[in-house]
């Protein structure tokens, strides 16, 4: 049986999410095409390797011909100084987009981040139309993104999903990513949702398992079908609870974005 | 034991729908009053039939008295010329809830239609406030019905839950009705709470099973305690997972109404 | 110079508002093509005079032949049985859009009234989005019309503005008219910003002069650019202040649509 | 292992659900301080017994001292003269709270009723941010209760959740509860989960079970995670369907707040 | 010419605005009746003295006797002690109410204030539903009023409107109150309004000049009809504009309560 | 008398908006530091002149030491390639924050623009809160510097008002500017009360002169003060009115970012 897809491009194959995309999203396409600007070993079968630097417009241009549809997890994925975010994340999306438009692709699932919203508070709960609120640099290049996206959707009909991807981890690492978990699975059945839905247009969808607390409502994207069917509460013996509050005035433990809100500008 | 009502009358009795109702509304009433247009055959134990054509005043009147609950799925159920409309759908509604009025009854379960929001996109999730955007003259019957409804209740206390059906078959027939599918073990569920609720004033309830992929939200009819226990998800292997997405300017996938939106006053 | 249009069609031009509106009009059109299921006299100078039963559908399509824009302003303008209501508003009303769309006419002004939104409160304040409530046959006609201009803008381009009158007399005639008051120049403007903007879409305006207290609140609309200049404040002697309350449960001073809300279907 | 708190206050550990919780949540803490103003019997394992009028502010004072957290179940919890209600739910709230500014109490669960909100139709669903429309002195004396912690948080940082109660019994005792049902499995988890979750700020938790129809919708407070397991559907053979609908003028099926709208000032 | 009412009870009326108003309504009643705790001197024409302790029930239900409307401006003006606000603002509120619930009398003006939101940041604009965050415990007791006002009327039908007071002086005497200014001549235009409008229901109105910058918004309110007159503007030499930006945590000029929120349970 | 501020930074001194203000903004600052890649002339009394790249960071931080307010009008104002528009608009606005944290600055009015917002229709009429469109990678651009001060108030405190300005210029230079004009009166007006507010926090203010016709709405900006005192009207002869109505599908005519919609990506 044919696979939906003749090519996939995932960029930031040799990062740590793309290592788990690498394999579960085969059966989506005839052709995978991996790009990262490191290592990612050989070609396997079904596969075309592409090394490639997002900031290098010219070849990003190439990268995207033949493409379908994108899985867009490139660039720098966590705080770091502006200028390096600004090459991969804002010239990178930049290039990887106009290539696309290029190319006539016509879907682009963009790797977001809940650092876009990671100022707001963690008592509050969040939907498609909150307002940004990103809580750093990086957070600044993806709400970048998403509004780069909402330009191309509005002006040349590209469709993305923006996935404001919570912690993809085996398992939670502390209290906070109970909250905002997605199980490997979930983030596979994330994508597949968002890459066979019909039509997309321009949409806000929170990457979280079904876990018990959450700060994200995704029912205003309940049209892509996203139902994740994972929870953290699997892992609640490593967090028992304590009657131990945090400081009033801990940033950290206050807004949803977590350490990233003391990671400011000043750091590097 | 006794039957919650003494009386219930079904129209469109000889519809699509309203033979799958038939049999399975008998639990609710005594006595079912059915009637249709067309024929019916002979009346079943428990059955009265009334033939009648909704257009004709005095025959509603009529058809009305004795019953404490309506079931009103009688009339044009697709799009057609608008003369045709408004006698059945228009005239005949007007005819039923002032039947209704004139004859004590206190509550109207009313089929209205998807496509009374059918011009709204499909990358949209609604709920009872969304503004309607009737996407055909039948259409814009079924927001003349769910008006005159509105204006019974603020007038006379006639209470109506509006069911907003979407696709009520066997199973789905296209990738549409993945969507929008509710199967008629769903329907009748929903008919029954909307009965049954101790109160409904004028609702808006959604007709659709517990679909994966979903453009409505009925959480703001929550007070009514529908909840469907079907999904679309047992038809997944009709309509598998595919790349092709449609055309940019394709209206049938664009908006939620599908093909209705293509058949407007200019194709009779 | 030349006026801005070539023929305009004015409907109902030998009711009230029509009468007021016939002369007022001129400036915009080389002709005004006046209609009228009553006498209008003689056509004057830039005038063409067609009589017309607006129910009667091949009639209508004629009288829409070589028209740029409508003001809609006829049919039944008060409560009335619902027979007559469907004929003339209902029938009449599909009757002209369709009349619109075969001619090529581009934008109707259609004079909508506030009880489409009878039934809300006088304590409430309404703008473009509240959810109507008719308070009548004829406000539920008034709703089909407007519902009938979404559908034909979604689907064909015409554009209409829904012009909720108020009322409009050359004076308040009771307390709640000073709330409700439209001036005859406010009216006349709010026809020509609602003809003159570039765009309208389908928009909703509420037809009130500058009043002091109102119920209706147009910042939705302000893209037309309509700014009332009258107010009912120079009637005020006509209802001095008072220290009697209305009856706790009188209908007619709790709903804006006034007594209307008390001349419901048994009435006739 | 030790326990998550050193002492919890249970308040009004002598009342009905004082008495459910009195064992219930003796896992949270090393010692549970129980008062009430009537008799509790002897302390056991674990206990201390302070009986104690939550009108005495020098009591309540001392009351708090060594408290981590506090589940503030005291006072009157039922329709009274309003003077009792002053002395017991206002002055003896303010008290607690004074009390727990003192002595550097960082968070309580504040018992908060369905009676705050009413004054709501049973056709409206309402969330944290619905106003409150009490129906009764004793709702009114919980909507200070919820104003005060509000002031409490934005002033000091003390923490509340208001835990708006339904009917917590251990099955429905009428059709209405079917609705606002809290079993006490579910009572007990939602206590749980507002006095473990890291922040809660000032938030606003229906306390209801899963019933299938329901008046509330908890999504803004999903940060709590409070997941109810039961459901009145067990109980659904103690009110069979019945096609007899209440009176339309009847206040007490017509208000959320049941027979609380009818027993106003003048019964006592 | 008569008068509007026969009889209006003004209490508060040896206070700063009680003093004011004093003479300013006496063209509204026959007879207004002038209550405070404190001394009043002698009664004029047209005006009655009852001295009376708000707290003092059978004192209060007497005070009420024969009275058309009141303009409830008694109690404690500004921050104090829980006991004596609680006194005055709260056992004297509910007397009043149910005084006038036992008098018949119909409506109440109820003197509010900006403490009720002042725990919401200056840089925000609230209207009539934003929640009330109050900054003190005369706050708390304002809200408390207000709650008790809905209450009276969803219970009882008596009507009220909630005026929110800003900063009623002869002149703005901070840079706060340029904002917050509410001149005497809109104070009275603004109870004018609310006394004379044919229905208020439970209304909440912001009382405020027609200040050029602002936090609050009464748009909601339009159906009351009151515009104020007044600005601030004319007192802007005494406020010269400066480049010294308040201190990024001082708290009384980052919230709408100013110096209230510094002055919290500690101060006493 | 000494002037509000010690030192004003104005960048952009040499563009169009830059040469108008130069002169009228020397009242509110003792110097005014003037900034440009261009050149500016001479220096004038009370002028500091620095001619700068602002994508230059070493020059930016130095540019900004001493300076107690930003007027930030440098950059790139139309339409331009990206990788320009990414120098002088992404870094550019990056390096001015930084160097304001860095010097302490407290108070920045970023020059932001109508085309963060382009291809919103112009049937809608947008506040504060609306989503933002970028119809441009200058869009882009701003709306990217909106979300940096987002960042930098919610990280260090500097506070901002992003002027999303319409259309300044001497007249309207066609009818869609009818609608955009900012005088050039109105323009510093609004820079006046922005930079002389108490507290601004991030906050989005419209600029647009008392235009009849407008699409955006500053009643959630009411805290700035800015009340425009120009309106458009005066120069309603230049653009008479016209039945001609644009093209269905005419872009630049649809949204609200006029010709910018369709100069996109590919233009260059």
């Amino acid at each position: 049986m044919s696979k939906p897809f003749k090519r996939i491009l995932l960029t930031g194959a040799a990062g740590g999410l793309g290592k788990i995309l690498r394999d579960r999203i085969k059966p989506w396409a005839d052709v995978v095409r991996l790009s990262d600007i490191g290592d990612m070993g050989e070609a396997r079968e079904g596969e075309e390797i592409v090394r490639c630097d997002l900031s290098d417009k010219p070849a990003v241009l190439k990268l995207l011909e033949g493409v379908d549809a994108v899985l867009h997890f490139g660039g720098i994925s966590t705080e770091s100084n502006f200028e390096a975010i600004m090459a991969a994340n804002i010239q990178g999306t930049y290039n990887l987009y106009e290539g696309a438009h290029k190319a006539g692709t016509r879907r682009i699932i963009f790797a977001s981040s809940n650092h876009a919203i990671g100022f707001h508070k963690v008592t509050e709960v969040l939907d498609a139309d909150s307002p940004t609120r990103p809580d750093s640099m990086y957070g600044i290049s993806k709400v970048f993104g998403e509004q780069l996206a909402r330009y191309y959707f509005d002006r040349t009909g590209i469709e993305t999903v923006c996935l404001r991807i919570g912690s993809s981890f085996p398992e939670p690492k502390n209290p906070r990513m109970m909250r905002t978990w997605l199980s490997y699975d979930d983030l596979v059945e994330a994508l597949r949702c968002s890459l066979m839905a019909p039509r997309v247009g321009h949409a806000i969808l929170y990457g979280q398992s079904n876990n018990e607390a959450v700060w994200w409502d995704n029912s205003k994207a309940a049209f892509i079908g996203f139902k994740p069917k994972d929870s953290s509460e699997q892992f609640k013996h490593l967090f028992p609870d304590t009657g131990v509050y945090p400081d009033k005035d801990d940033a950290a433990t206050t807004y949803q974005g977590g350490g990233f809100v003391n990671d400011g500008p000043q750091y590097i």
